[in-house]
């Protein structure tokens, strides 16, 4: 069974390579009546974009969104929503001669292993490019959120070794764009994008962690107990390509603490219940509490640098040595803002739908 | 869409409640030709069962397992093994008195928001005593792993703030069962038990890291770019109650490497390409490389402890405390250890299937 | 993929052998909230139980169905629900002599062909006691079903190439049980009973057609482009061992109508839009209309005859006759009633949460 | 969840509306190394296409496929195909005065019922034109499946009431596309032809009988107890838009055959085991015997005619008629066919790879 498909009732299957004719999506289970135009999928693919700013590869990729089906007089109408984006700027030819190498900490060798023949222009299907129709998915995704009072913010708070201080929900959002590397808080920001200069200099790369944040969830959201929120979130989160470890609310820390201080009592406030603070990131038993979940994804550094590597050539099958030109980001924590909402935004969708808080058809009988 | 059920090409399906009648899994897609006999699978859940050590529960759960389909003449018939185990000793009556008061780090509340309906006995389908069947399963999956070289191991690297010393993989191996706090380095074992003493009598609980490594897996397990094998290891160990973080390889530290220290040059070894490091993991790309999986789970402690908490009572909408009486045990991890095992085993049989590693119908045609 | 699974967002996993110790189902996905005991089950495994009749076998199985998990005070919880039957009257040695003679009509050969190992023992998996689960699933879809005022009957139209009148609904339900061939008609019910009476003397079986009608389904249920309602439908009818054909509404006459004779035209009758005929058998574009759905399975004679049939040994790869000893039924299509209600009940469920016709998670938020 | 996506092992995903911008499909889980290029996909889209003859619409479609992804140096590479044809002869004047009319007979009243919204231009995403993704991926299906000596072939049976004598497979694959009514009995399909000229006049529409044979395909083939191979075919051939009745092997006249002569005898024939008779069409116990696989879909006659019919005004909610004007095929069963042919083939190689007989990620490894 192959694995380009994501979600159940809200599931988008991605297509297209890196340097292939284009990049696409097709999302099944898009609920009708949604109002959906090219110009608020164009705005989160703007913010995936490269060649933004200093943190980011110089390549100008347009990425300019067509949504060819499931749209009629301006609202979806429950048909598969097909969106592609032509590739325009793919010159392969930086790729020839590593065609037999296989980059250290890129796909190309188990991709070699698996299928026996790799497209390996620009990482063909391993490539970041393939997260095209992760975001354009995810957009649509948010708009749907967006409707329930749903909102999802991903930011960076830690670069190179530069920790952001904790910011509340609503300066994060509004910090957010005002700097290229995504931090909200703005002194750290100055520093992580020294690190970042600096990294470019040494021909080096440099990894950081991406916190996602979702508010307005009701309780009651995930399915146990194989398919809870915490574990789809992982999931997700950890198919985004350099994500090495994964933490909901407290996270790693919680092996630290003792029961009583880890444990989030329940109060009654305004007649509601809810958790008193949130190491659980608003997740219980794989369930939804009402409190903003959290997420942290720890990411690795760019695996492309133009450092001399050792590796293999695998036609002659000998030691050789690697070293990879093209253009390439020096880290990739503030690129993966809106893949990583983008996929928190894919997985409530699903679970709404799964828990019946949105309707699977139409949000018109909503 | 429920999520009681896990995996593709093998796929198994739990059911049952803490204090119900039984708890139990069916397994769909075991190949034909394993054999198979409740010693193999009572051997896991022994490991499983609480009543052992000074760090569990003194309950006497015996959990005897019964294999009821798809065994012929002492081999698998390619049928769906049903396994279940009943249960003994369950008194109910401890949890009586806060049936409405939803335990602050429990499941309580969004499952009673959810379902409108809940099975208070024993924390009901939201209790441990649920992996049971995955213990079961994974044993199965196990016994087919074993057939192809691959071995899986998890033990305890942390409890209570202990950290243990990196241990060679047969070092782990032997060890592991010597300590009830299943830490292969038995100093480090020792102070942990002291932790766990000490949590005992202060009414509290503890958290700790598991790790689990597997080793023989061949190169390109997997499928992009949704099922990588990350992601499905991630979603697999996030979904263990208690888990709050899941790391593959060097996991969050990579956040504060640099490219050059963190990728894994490939060298020829014996003719044959592995990696210099592993600090990937043994996944690139969603794929295998080869070398050894490595996945660590960050625990948070047993949520119930026997000291006042504040909740709110849910039938008379009002603050309330709680006080959990039971036998609880003070800490998770050294019980974990069985059940992230075959929670791996479970990834790695079905994505070996689906790989075309192991023949799905088969084994008498491998 | 492993087969023994059938929905998505209602869903069974059955497992179990003719002669191994036990049969049984899970069911994910029940809502909440339902009132359910083991004799709302017990009554459909009744009718589907043999020995009850001069046109079925006289083994006497009483086939007495245990509910183990996902009820708590007498109503469902929304965990899985897993039922079981106890083998009681399990003669294995009539099938000694023909294990190596797969028996024409019988999966036997392909089995062998497929797994290289087989459970010969009354069909083993194969055998039609596998629907013990089908029906007790379906005891409970039609108990959900019920709530939403949807009902269910199948019946006998034609046995032995004796055919029914057509009869309406109600009488269909009040003649059903009246008589053992389950033909409502009760004239052409007697003619039945003679030709199995015949074909039983005559060690001989003869088939038939089992009509599957359902009433007060809301128009708009099914899924385009591939899961539409008569899709799964025919799945689910020719998933029942025997089948050869599945019709629906009109059938296959429709290939012999003109476009003006088929169509159902609309009218407005009581201020609803309802066909003034039904040849689309309440199915349009794969969504249902809201009038009755209407699907017939025509059935095979049963393959067990006791007359010498030409097979080939395996063991000896040579030719070689058989003769099939045993109780065996002369006629399928009584028996396959309760079965046959009960695949159709599964989709409906199935598909009525999926449209979200009903809640997913719990009837008490209906 | 939603039913845009058929199979499993091999899946396809279809979108489009018949006049939106395009229609297309992905299909995931190609193995690697197969030659493809446009032109085996073109072949099986003209066959498709109407304009071609007297038998079907005049319309000038031109369907040119475009291969997107998945392909390198010629040659597929395990990754997601994705295929589409721009829609450019898309007129929708002719639907503007039906847009609150359903069609009797057509999807156009259950959609509305399901979505609230509805893209009536040319029946939306209910029309005919989203076969074309499934021909497209039926092509890549028919291309995996000739490597293993698979053959398909649809063919007319029935029409308008003339049936065709039966011939052998080779004399049906030799006549097919000799006459536009794809009837290999060349006598009978003058007399269908005539039948249909009448039809056109008459402003009526026909009905017929389209049979599939799929040879060369082993034994074993199929997943008990759900999944298996005529359940999956049942469903893959009933989800064609106007089939309303499906048949395997002898089909419906087994309801009145006796057991002795349904049952198709086992022989040695040189060291292999064959059935002596194929009533069973290949397939027992759902798995695949080897033998021929036969399935016939009877079809309904065009929907669209251009007589006067009754419906409802949905938006004034009044008694009416309605005239379709437009141009449509008077009969479906030949160009049904290569939509026939490629639903077999994908359901096959899908069970194929499920089977372990065809590698799941690349041919190379076979």
């Amino acid at each position: 069974m192959p694995g380009n498909t994501f979600g159940h009732s809200f599931r988008i299957t991605t297509w297209g390579e890196s340097h292939g004719r284009a990049l696409g999506v097709v999302i099944d289970g898009v609920p009708a009546g949604l109002p959906l135009d090219t110009e608020i999928v164009q705005k989160e693919l703007d913010r995936r974009r490269p060649g933004q700013s200093a943190v980011s590869t110089p390549r100008s990729e347009t990425d300019k969104v067509e949504i060819i089906s499931g749209i009629f007089e301006g609202k979806t109408t429950g048909t598969p929503i097909s969106m592609m984006v032509w590739n325009k700027d793919a010159d392969s030819s930086s790729y020839d001669n590593i065609k037999d190498l296989p980059r250290p900490g890129h796909a190309d060798y188990p991709y070699m292993e698996k299928y026996g023949i790799r497209d390996h222009r620009g990482g063909g299907r391993s490539s970041a490019r393939e997260t095209i129709g992760r975001v354009a998915a995810g957009a649509v995704a948010k708009e749907i959120l967006s409707i329930f009072g749903i909102d999802i913010i991903a930011h960076v708070t830690e670069l190179g070794g530069i920790r952001a201080k904790e910011m509340p929900f609503d300066t994060i959002k509004e910090h957010l764009e005002k700097t290229p590397v995504r931090c909200a808080d703005l002194e750290a920001a100055q520093l992580m994008l020294e690190k970042v200069g600096k990294a470019r200099e040494e021909h080096e790369s440099i990894g950081g962690v991406v916190e996602i944040i979702a508010i307005g969830l009701p309780p009651g959201i995930g399915e146990p107990v194989f398919d809870k929120l915490d574990a789809d979130i992982a999931k997700a989160i950890m198919s985004i390509g350099a994500v090495k470890g994964v933490e909901i609310g407290i996270g790693n820390e919680a092996a630290q603490m003792k029961g009583s201080q880890m444990n989030d009592p329940f109060i009654l406030e305004d007649g509601k219940i809810i958790a008193q603070t949130n190491n659980a990131g608003g997740i219980l038993g794989g369930l939804s509490t009402g409190m903003p979940i959290i997420c942290r994804a720890s990411v690795k550094p760019t695996p492309s640098i133009s450092k001399v590597q050792h590796t293999v050539n695998t036609k002659e099958m000998k030691n050789s040595d690697i070293i990879i030109k093209g253009r390439h980001d020096p880290t990739i924590p503030p690129r993966m803002v809106p893949v990583a909402e983008a996929m928190m935004a894919l997985v409530l969708v699903d679970h709404m739908i799964r828990s019946g808080h949105i309707h699977p058809n139409s949000l018109l009988k909503q």
